[in-house]
């Protein structure tokens, strides 16, 4: 495994760990200025919806999730990255979790400063049946 | 516009009218041979079900498309795309037709060749309310 590739895992668990934990700062460090992210039936939306977040009261959830890294190619600055993701979120009045599955298409982005970053995410997690 | 960039259209322009003509070998020449498709809700799958598709008798409608290519970033022989998408389906019996749309995020492959084909391609389009 290159050291790029390495990088790049390293990103998506220190993202999803942060969500986890509910930092949101960390994760905004995380992702290029003008990143896009992309889920079904909705317009796509940038980096202003986890600002937004991240400086907001604490949701009263908690959002556990677990990915699988299945493939990354790195091409000079770019590098693109396939996931199979699993998210459970858990209300914390006590209600039932509902969970969500299935594989997210990222486009990571070499910065200046050396740092990879996310560019691009496509998530198709859909409820689990 | 590079000529990498105007290639990778092609391949887009290309497979919409293809799909709408029904002629499905044109576009499994438009794919890698390890291709994968993501859509929500549904494991990923392969070029296999666009051979099958090719070598059955015509479905019983009609598929038009109409994107719109809003970003194309190429790093050597990799690329990805955005593109944003409407598709109507048309039973050929005289029913209503459906209507999807949304984005997709695609990779590009450029074989060795030189002709860029599909590689990766999530689909996030979903009906219209």
């Amino acid at each position: 495994m290159s050291d790029d590739e390495r990088a790049i895992r390293e990103v998506i668990a220190t993202w999803m760990r942060s969500t986890a934990e509910g930092d949101g700062r960390t994760v905004l460090g995380l992702m290029a200025d003008d990143a896009v992210f992309l889920v079904p039936g909705k317009p796509p939306f940038g980096k202003e919806v986890f600002e937004a977040a991240a400086g907001a009261p604490p949701p009263p959830f908690r959002v556990e999730g677990e990915s699988n890294v299945r493939e990354v190619h790195v091409s000079g600055d770019w590098a693109w990255c396939r996931t199979e993701l699993r998210v459970v979120t858990t209300p914390l009045d006590g209600g039932e979790p509902t969970r969500r599955s299935g594989h997210t298409l990222s486009i990571f982005q070499r910065l200046p400063d050396g740092r990879w970053v996310l560019a691009r995410d496509a998530n198709l997690l859909a409820p689990e049946g």
